[in-house]
């Protein structure tokens, strides 16, 4: 049976061996909810970047370009990192650049894997259905906050896992401990995260809308997939690969 | 107010400050439920050390050896990791050395601490009451499975959140994260941890009463502290300052 791991910060995949395997990158609030939406609207393409030198390039290059540091816009930049912002026919076939906190930075380490996808609640079906039809093992990778466990990216991937757990094998804790908050939380999980770090980082910042609706499950059909280092909306023919 | 933190694995210790802080370092399959046995059955001191080489030397030098590596007592030495090996009148007053995969490696990345304290589930009260009345603030250190996090570590840390909740602030997510698994476990850890990777290891070396004693809550009043590298049996004057 294929297996599916957890690994809950960038800074673990150290002990992780991602050869052969797909990753999938999560980063609720907001980064690949943001890139999920944005292939829902229609964007062509998008260049995940470390770095805001990197983007700036980008930018110069004729991008449009997405640049987020602490949950803010960082100046002199197209876009923030807010999913609404990506809700708009100006973006329809446009190539992006983007640079956020936490999310690029976890897509960055993965590209050794077999393949790099994006989660987020809002395309959860679709990544479970895909998961679930292709042969290979599974590391969901949670981006956190600054290296830091974050609650959000544990309980998506854990809804991940739920979905799955009959068609694979749990490796480690990891996956248990995100499978069961996510049990825990489902049916509110604003109320759930309320405490959490990040949600006061954004309420403070006045993003109420945003964590709302990056919450809501399966509101796209679309999966983001890595290739040759841009992200691109997964094809039909292969998202039904078996 | 006093802050407690929870950092889920040693591998994750570099994000964290921990100076002038209390580190309390947990590792209940079985390092720390050892530790805190060993102490209440009147041990005199333990010396944890990192590898296998400096804990011979320290049994050339005469100090009984505890020696365990991938749950199985090492070869050449004294004492395994079962609490119940350290129910003995034989090692009264004495002097142990000790290494472990997990719990005695994450006692030495503490070292710069304000204080390192050895945490359990059998120690739980011992250590929330000393914890509350002393002025620091506290970073609980989970000691996992080779850096990766585990249910068992996080189920204890959660515990002693839980206990301190009122009179700390929580930092970041990891403490909420660890402290709703424990409510969730509360009432049956044995059942909630039976999938969980380290219990079906050690499952698989016939040690069903180690898991049963080590979950048991409150067993003994006793709180190991590091003391130029060695620990010693905190005395009732020192647990008392407030």
């Amino acid at each position: 049976m294929r297996s599916i791991d957890v690994c809950l910060s960038p800074d673990l995949l150290h002990l992780y061996n991602i050869e052969g395997k797909v990753v999938v990158v999560i980063d609720v609030l907001r980064a690949t909810s943001c890139m999920t939406t944005a292939f829902a609207y229609g964007v062509k393409s998008i260049q995940p970047v470390a770095s805001l030198e990197e983007c700036k390039t980008l930018q110069n290059q004729g991008l449009i370009c997405a640049a987020e540091r602490d949950g803010k816009k960082a100046e002199g930049f197209d876009l923030g990192n807010s999913p609404f912002s990506y809700m708009s026919e100006s973006l329809k076939n446009k190539h992006i650049g983007m640079t956020t906190t936490n999310g690029t930075l976890a897509i960055s380490v993965s590209k050794s894997a077999h393949q790099v996808l994006i989660a987020s609640f809002l395309n959860l079906s679709a990544i479970t259905g895909y998961l679930s039809e292709q042969p290979h093992n599974v590391l969901l990778l949670c981006s956190g906050w600054k290296g830091k466990v974050n609650l959000e990216d544990t309980l998506c991937a854990g809804a991940i896992i739920e979905n799955l757990k009959d068609s694979f094998d749990l490796e480690c804790d990891a996956p248990l401990a995100a499978q069961r908050l996510y049990n825990q939380a489902k049916d509110d999980m604003l109320t759930f995260l309320k405490d959490s770090s990040h949600v006061r980082r954004l309420k403070n910042l006045n993003i109420h809308k945003d964590i709302a609706f990056c919450l809501t499950l399966d509101t796209y059909n679309v999966i983001p997939v890595l290739q040759n280092n841009v992200l691109v909306k997964m094809k039909r023919t292969e998202a039904s690969v078996s």
